[in-house]
């Protein structure tokens, strides 16, 4: 998915809120305003916009010297997340498919994300959610593909919805492989991340190698590409990854709960269904949606 | 009131919707978007964002070469209201006090502005706007100043809205000067629209003499400021007229729907009431809540 205009004002709203985060100088503040606001015009409007995020952020924490502004944030959404799983995990064990209501659980906890939305219940955000239906629901197709699946790769998103990503693999029984950023951006989960939450004690837990809120082949290690290419199917969560790996011709699910117009006008193309934002979706990649756009700007 | 940072993302905000009522070009847009980005920081924080937002509204006239771009949406505001007034005027005409009843509607009508609130629909948002209260209610001060004044000078604010400021001029039974701008900004009545409501019928129209969506005493014609400095008291609408005004000690009523955090923010701060965006507000003009903040960035 390439940067839309929409992104610009909403790079720079996401700005001024990691700034606060990252400084209480009004001043230091505005100067970081000032020099994003100067560097929209050169970003690249054919790549995703977690791709062009890096410059934005990496200029807030230059500046700033903070660089890691969402790290209290990051542990309150663990702490909280981690209270809420033992009576997740329950529901589960008695649904009628534990793995559909993981899943559901999984795509309910993507809506704890204070990179799109600020100030929020994350308790009351998570209720709402499981109380929708999905609106895409490839589940079948999921559930198919896991079955003959030897190796799943499962690429994190955010602190605290990984504890629902945990959930989701306790279900699999599958060698799974579970991938977090190499460094700070926004609230997306790190190693350090996944221990708290106990993911390592379920899964192996390796990094992708970038410091992106999603997932830029082009500058993912070497080590995270091997497994990239070589599962048999890919859980991609959030709209960071989705944005990142939605042209692309692999066997990727994504599962995510949309928080913009833009990656929900996006969907619908792929799709051809109506998806809004405070959508759920579980879906399966469409290179039959690529193909008929023509269009593939970051697959290698 | 003042610029505030927040205000930055949010012209970015208008500055696509404007862009893109200017021209269809996806590359005229974009350049415009890198324009007004590029001068958003030279904008000055001591002036009110009415103020500011005339350098980026003439930003993205002078490169899309369209000087009224809203012109369209200005006439079915109008075409749309004064459907609706005939209705209007029949329940005001049926209120135990009339005048009320139709400041109620003036300030519903407040609703219909494109510039700060995109898509939607207008006659569900007056009808919404109706079945409200008014958050902050100082109709018994201005009754008791209306019935003592000899002139009032109302500030007009939106196409649309216009026709209601009509139902409560014709409640007034008083000599009413009407003020609009001089030249389009965004979505702001103009005399042609003031005589399409067939606002000249009931009381006399001037131009504020700006192409400002606001009334920044500083550019203001003479003719509009004898007429401000000399009336017995202003009823200023709207969100504009409120933020260049908010901090003057003059009988100002402000009339208005919020529909921006930091306006309802700066009200909260005025009045002590907690507002937010969305409440419907007749105030009076407080000179004590300016004396306590010891600011006054704009009087003359």
């Amino acid at each position: 998915m390439k940067t839309a205009l929409e992104c610009m004002p909403c790079f720079l709203r996401q700005t001024l809120y990691a700034a606060r985060l990252s400084t209480s100088s009004i001043a230091l503040q505005k100067e970081i305003m000032n020099s994003v606001s100067a560097i929209l015009p050169e970003l690249d409007f054919n790549i995703s916009p977690p791709h062009n995020s890096i410059r934005v952020y990496s200029e807030i924490a230059a500046l700033s010297g903070c660089t890691d502004p969402f790290a209290a944030l990051k542990k309150v959404s663990n702490d909280f997340a981690m209270v809420l799983s033992t009576e997740a995990r329950k529901t589960i064990g008695q649904a009628e498919d534990p793995l559909f209501s993981a899943i559901v659980f999984s795509i309910a906890g993507n809506i704890i994300d204070y990179g799109s939305q600020q100030h929020f219940d994350a308790d009351k955000a998570v209720k709402e959610c499981l109380s929708k239906k999905l609106t895409i629901n490839d589940y079948a197709l999921l559930k198919n593909d896991i079955e003959k699946a030897e190796s799943i790769l499962y690429l994190g998103d955010n602190a605290g919805e990984i504890v629902f990503d945990g959930l989701v693999i306790e279900q699999l029984d599958k060698k799974v492989v579970f991938a977090v950023k190499e460094g700070p951006i926004i609230n997306d989960a790190l190693r350090e991340d996944a221990i708290a939450c106990g993911l390592d004690t379920k899964c192996s837990v390796i990094s992708n190698g970038t410091q992106c809120p999603g997932t830029p082949l082009d500058d993912c290690s070497e080590e995270f590409l091997d497994y990239f290419n070589s599962a048999d199917i890919i859980i991609s969560k959030g709209q960071g990854n989705f944005e990142t790996l939605s042209e692309l011709n692999r066997p990727i699910y994504f599962l995510l709960t949309v928080k913009c117009p833009i990656v929900g006008n996006h969907i619908t193309e792929l799709s051809g269904k109506e998806v809004k934002t405070g959508d759920m979706v579980l879906m399966k990649s469409s290179p039959q949606g690529l193909k008929e756009n023509g269009k593939s700007s970051q697959t290698r």
